[in-house]
């Protein structure tokens, strides 16, 4: 499965084929722990299993594993793979139940679960993406591992629940924003980081330092993800523009813009939005408007706070190990943020 | 709260009296941890959580790992009050999740979570309840805890997957009717008795008994409580009487009433079920077709297996460490089963 499907101007095409060709190997073995997992679940589940495992996008929580644990000849272990998959089974699971509490039709161009096979058999399918995944968690030899996933797994369902139950936030928080998706994206990118750090190459005296280059990189990753959103192309994206400003979550673009309108322009931008069809509400363009007003460089900001950060880390877990790939990761999607812009700007 | 809210003739009262008095500070140890653990989350969810924690039936999984656990004068230790939390924990997630899937209004006497918050609350607060179990379970000295509980869940999750999904199920199929609630009642008590005969007074070479006690009063208790569905008073137990039948759910007692039956007077049956008012359906008293088919004594031969089985396993326990806590527990569900025919039959 390509990873990032579309190459657009202003990505790091040579870094990223490094990673991703050193990646390559450890992805394979990840597919044939999935396809072995299969077995694993009842006859009844395995096709659910199968279209959930094998459509799941981008990989980047197995990848950032792999880049922090490969030794300096990208070698991996097994312990890696296993956990990657623990990782990668959780992220799916929340997926999955997330697409029921949104509503959602579509993911990675694919028609999501609960569409597809109904509501029940994706809260089922789900559930059991959870146990299986917390079952091999804790087959590991110490409780450390059961430990990480378990409190990983905690924090994505508050971020879940505080975005999904919180009726009453403000239009204009960012600070809930980074709170939300702290435990919904960059826990779980922490916890990759961390679990490779420990089983890998690096050992448990980066397991911090590499904490923390997750944690960063999946904040970064899901600010280019919300910019992506409101100002890529739906057709590249395959994600419905403004699916989640109809569902009523205000990423930091629309956080960003509110607060740069007068009210009347807000009033008139969510009129626009209440006649249902997100992906073009009448008379208004919103990237246009994200960059009129100044929003995408304003995110800009946000996200180069968290790359920088990210790139501190890795120069970190460079220096000890002499692996580049976390950097190169975080230049790939720095690229790749650049290139949204360049493109939005041409 | 009252554990089997209504006594009625035949019940053991003096036993059950006996080993509830005993088990009360357990379950108020219990009730003091849960309290303690709704601050464990997010503000959103607290009501929700108290809301499933505070009305959660008969705690008869605490009860059972704390029977299997405690010392000879009825002590009980703080590790044995958190697995018990954890157990529950698992128990309540999955009532939370099966409501939805059931499209369930009531349990115990009170509206399901789904009905009175929604569906996405109900999600939610299954994932929740999950992951704070496992979180809980990974905080235990090894990895057995959360390996047991994991394992656990992952098989009360298969049973609800066969239940819920095998759409070609036949009828009459004993073998798949046991398969379910192998997986989806037993393995909790089978786990709960474990646990503590791993974490109480028995001690671990105990355990593997105490699993064989847990798991075969589990079943009884199912196949018990299976019957009280059709032939019990819906008031006083607070179910909808034959929502499994609507369901789709064939019970031991439909499956044995069914190869009773004629063709004819199964197809006047289901006629009789269609119409929606599954609580009394026209012209069909199931209750009394039970007792007339002889079906109520099948099932007591199911019933009555099991529960022998699982007295000679108390029994072996008892003889190691003197405690008649669970040999009175197999006898008190032994009488309630009784008092049901014997209420029916009079």
């Amino acid at each position: 499965m390509p990873v990032f499907a579309t190459a657009k101007a202003g990505g790091s095409p040579k870094s990223a084929a490094r990673f991703f060709s050193a990646a390559a190997p450890f992805l394979e073995a990840l597919d044939q722990f999935f396809s072995d997992q299969r077995s694993e679940f009842e006859p009844e589940l395995r096709e659910l299993v199968q279209y959930a495992l094998s459509h799941s996008g981008k990989r980047l929580r197995p990848i950032s594993l792999y880049l922090t644990g490969a030794s300096a000849d990208g070698g991996f272990n097994a312990d890696m793979v296993r956990a990657a998959a623990v990782v990668e089974m959780v992220h799916l699971a929340t997926l999955v139940h997330d697409d029921i509490l949104d509503g959602a039709d579509l993911r990675h161009k694919q028609e999501t679960v609960s569409r597809k096979y109904g509501v029940p058999a994706a809260v089922l399918l789900g559930d059991a993406l959870f146990a299986q995944a917390l079952q091999l968690a804790s087959g590991f030899a110490t409780t450390e591992v059961c430990r990480l996933v378990s409190e990983a797994t905690r924090k994505v369902c508050a971020g879940e629940i505080e975005q999904t139950l919180d009726g009453k936030a403000p239009d204009d928080d960012t600070q809930r924003y980074f709170r939300i998706i702290e435990r919904k994206t960059a826990v779980l990118f922490q916890v990759s980081c961390r679990l490779g750090a420990l089983l890998g190459a690096p050992g448990p005296d980066m397991a911090e330092t590499a904490g923390e280059f997750g944690r960063h990189v999946g904040i970064a990753y899901q600010i280019y993800d919300d910019l992506v959103d409101v100002i890529g192309s739906e057709k590249a994206i395959g994600k419905t523009l403004g699916t989640d400003f109809a569902s009523g979550k205000r990423t930091l673009p629309f956080i960003l813009l509110f607060q740069e309108l007068e009210s009347g322009e807000r009033e008139n931008l969510l009129a626009s939005f209440a006649g249902g069809d997100e992906s073009a509400p009448d008379g208004v363009d919103i990237g246009k408007l994200m960059v009129e007003k100044g929003v995408a460089e304003r995110v800009g900001e946000f996200f180069g706070l968290e790359i920088g950060k990210a790139k501190a880390a890795a120069k970190i877990l460079a220096e000890s190990d002499g692996g580049e790939g976390l950097y190169d990761l975080a230049t790939f999607i720095e690229g790749r943020f650049a290139g949204l812009l360049g493109d939005e700007n041409s």
